[in-house]
């Protein structure tokens, strides 16, 4: 128990019988059934049950379940429960070693999902029954309200279509936060109605996740911190692809295709990303906006300067770093800040409504703009689509960014044809890497090869590159290639350790 | 000149001035501009001032162009002016056999755009400019409003957009069509607001394209024909392929996943896409609804029995049967079919709301889920993408159609690797051919190519697929693949003219 008096936080008196241990609470968990988790990246997902549910696994051996969540989550759920053989389905993201291990070697049946359609699709019965939802709160309302911390995920629509509902309240959360979330579901067809946003800062929902008390089954105090990640510091590379397009994004307000203050802009996770909104802090305009997903460091230090005016977001996922400076004194970004469902925070309706500009990192990119997201060597998972497919099909300007090589230089980024395809060229406006951007926009596959080798690709690698087109296009065809070598590259690379010939 | 007084169909006074013929006409395109035309699929395109400028090109020598259009169009443009090579550049999809040899060949640039995104991508500057629209009118109203005739297509942005606007009048289009249209042009982000369309009847703006009547330079009559297809018969593959569509929908209705009278459908061209809608003529509820891009015979034909309430659609693309049976009388089915710009008839957010049914057709498919839509061997282009992307990702439930072998059973259609993706894994719920259905949602990869093989592939060709997917498993990866012979089956196609072994 934590030092705050738990009773406090659940303002529904009648509830307050429900408050029970973690090991109580993960007894309810029966083999076999499907859960449905809050969190999205690590932040504001359920540490204590998980924790209690695989050390029960490892005494009692596994108990099999489903289970969703927002996105990934951290190593007390995804960690945890796949090392202990608990997990036997996840949906719809995840960036953890020991469930990547299950999901490659098969045990884990794992499906990437765009992550705006997970809600609506549990809600339409297309995946089965929610059966527990298990939900990381600030606080429980009167009336049952569930107060998120920092994520909402799909938590609304776990909290809706379970049977039973766990709660575990979190008394290291920032207390701050409350006030933070806007809940909102879309009803589903044929009754939908359009979605009320037209700026960032629209708010039309609700504070916290409406509930009936009677589904809540078990309260479960928890001092568990999210498990942050840190963020790498800012590499050369990095650094130059943020300049890359932040350069092109000038040349685009000068040519009058963008405001000045630019359009909302979204940014996938990870140090690029970081990199790229970091480096708006030099932009000439105050006033940007951000329509993402996560919000990480680079978004609270220019929340905090002014040069972004507000951001709406599904997560705060602040480094270790950024939590300790940004974190006490959440409540004061908190009319700069909104954390909506991710079926919101990612909806191509909106997403297109906005013009998001859209800036998301890929494994790898083809000479033609396909763009690989997921996969290594077109098989083994490394993280998942996320919400790159929400932002990409429908942004105003669609950018993927990639460093030109990786592997000490023995892997390029660039390739003949991307070993998976998770955007395909239709969805492709620019690729950045560190040596240029390509700009696709109009062209046709011959074009954009010529385009993209010039400017993107490694020079270790531009002449083995323009050899494959040259041959390519003495066959001919629309979108030139040697079938019988297009992955010859890859198997190079698994041969012989080297893209290099 | 036709029978009809042009200019009594020119109500603008000041407008009859601009009255001249074709040839006329021609002579204000300059070599080195881009046209912006009507048309979407052969309807409602322009037909004499084309020809007229391939006239010119025959005598003179080819006048280089750059031509967007809604879609494909009929042979008097995509033809003709491949032929005498004045095509360029063409967008943003195709049918003609003329203009696909360009484009194979590599002389005509062609870039495949999903259709929703043409008009705002123009109007966002990402093209360059267009300089002269051609639109194919009824007639042009008081105050310049051009009144479209069979399709819409992107016709309001290129009048919007261009600095000079033809207008071909139409004396054999049937009349009735005034008022069947309904034009609507979004604003540009930031100001973009809501699309109000929560039905599929929904009429949110005017019968016709507004225009300054002083970009109008020119007015040619016409009195040429859309050049519509004839319909092939309905085979058995098709009709199997739409019985097995048409089951699964009663099994969803069944399972309370479907209203009784379904949601909103979108079906693509061709004898498949006609071939399903007219199998719900068996349908036990009347009131379907289509929400989609080309009405054929069969939706006209359901909208006359009553089994289909509504139609929303930007073209109507009947047969030469079918157009002789309903123009005619079309004015009977003005309350029941309204055309609209491609950018609200396949809008994703609107078909998101509207939660439709998408059934697309494929080019193959592969033991992953993943869609060839438009290239023949990953080089040689066949038609394009279409909208089947503006469907495909955000519509309630996505199909995806194939007979399970071409050539005479010598090319599966059920691949380990598609050879082009224009439709990734991430977007597709069901695969349909003729021996049944893959339910994909919710499965891992290894579960679906399971399911893909057993339910969707030939039984000549479920073994070899085993065989590849027992090999790639045991590599392990969470979608195993052997890369060095991803294309075999392609490659023996190639040399050895079949894809059996």
């Amino acid at each position: 128990m934590s030092e705050i008096d738990i009773r406090e936080l659940v303002e529904n008196k009648k509830l307050r019988d429900k408050i029970t241990t973690a090991e109580e609470a993960a007894r309810l968990i029966k083999p076999d059934t499907t859960l449905g988790c809050s969190g999205f990246t690590p932040s504001g997902y359920p540490k204590v049950v998980p924790t209690a549910l695989a050390k029960r696994a490892e005494v009692e051996g596994p108990i099999p379940v489903s289970i969703w969540t927002g996105a990934s989550t951290g190593p007390e759920m995804d960690g945890e429960l796949a090392r202990t053989h608990c997990t036997k389905r996840r949906y719809p993201y995840q960036t953890n070693d020991d469930l990547r291990k299950g999901i490659n070697s098969g045990e884990i049946q794992f499906a990437d999902i765009h992550l705006s359609h997970n809600a609506q699709n549990l809600r339409y019965g297309f995946y089965g029954k929610v059966d527990v939802a298990i939900i990381e709160a600030l606080r429980i309302t009167e009336d049952g309200g569930i107060v998120p911390t920092s994520s909402v995920g799909n938590s609304n629509a776990f909290v809706e279509l379970a049977d039973k509902v766990i709660v575990e309240v979190n008394t290291v959360q920032p207390e701050g936060l409350y006030g933070i979330h806007d809940i909102y579901t879309p009803e589903n067809p044929p009754n939908r109605k359009p979605i009320p946003i037209s700026n960032v800062h629209d708010r039309i929902g609700l504070p916290y996740l409406t509930c009936d008390p009677k589904k809540i089954v078990a309260i479960v105090p928890s001092d568990v911190k999210d498990s942050q990640r840190p963020l790498a510091p800012e590499d050369e590379i990095s650094s130059k692809m943020a300049s890359n397009l932040i350069d092109f994004l000038s040349v685009e307000v000068k040519n009058g295709r963008l405001p000045k203050e630019l359009l909302p802009l979204q940014s996938g996770v990870g140090n690029i990303a970081n990199a790229v909104l970091a480096g708006l802090s030099e932009w000439p305009t105050d006033g940007l906006t951000v329509y993402t997903e996560v919000i990480q460091d680079a978004v609270f230090e220019l929340l905090e300067s002014g040069k972004i005016s507000f951001a709406s977001s599904t997560a705060l996922t602040p480094s270790p770093d950024g939590a300790a400076k940004y974190y006490p004194h959440i409540n004061d970004f908190k009319d700069r800040i909104v954390l909506r469902p991710q079926e919101i925070s990612n909806n191509p309706e909106v997403v297109r409504r906005l013009g998001i500009i859209a800036m998301n990192t890929a494994v790898e990119v083809d000479i033609y703009g396909h763009i690989n997201s997921t996969m290594a060597g077109g098989t083994r998972m490394l993280n998942g689509i996320g919400g790159s497919g929400d932002f990409a099909r429908n942004a105003y300007l669609t950018a993927f960014l990639c460093p030109s090589t990786s592997g000490g230089g023995k892997i390029s980024k660039v390739v003949p044809f991307c070993s998976h395809i998770d955007h395909t060229e239709h969805d492709v406006d620019i690729i950045v890497t560190e040596y240029g951007i390509a700009d696709l926009r109009g062209l046709s596959p011959r074009e954009r090869s010529e385009e993209i080798i010039k400017k993107c690709a490694h020079p270790d690698y531009q002449e083995l590159l323009r050899d494959y087109k040259r041959r390519a296009e003495l066959g001919k065809g629309h979108e030139p290639h040697l079938l019988y070598e297009a992955f010859s590259w890859h198997e190079r690379l698994r041969v012989i350790g080297t893209m290099k010939k």
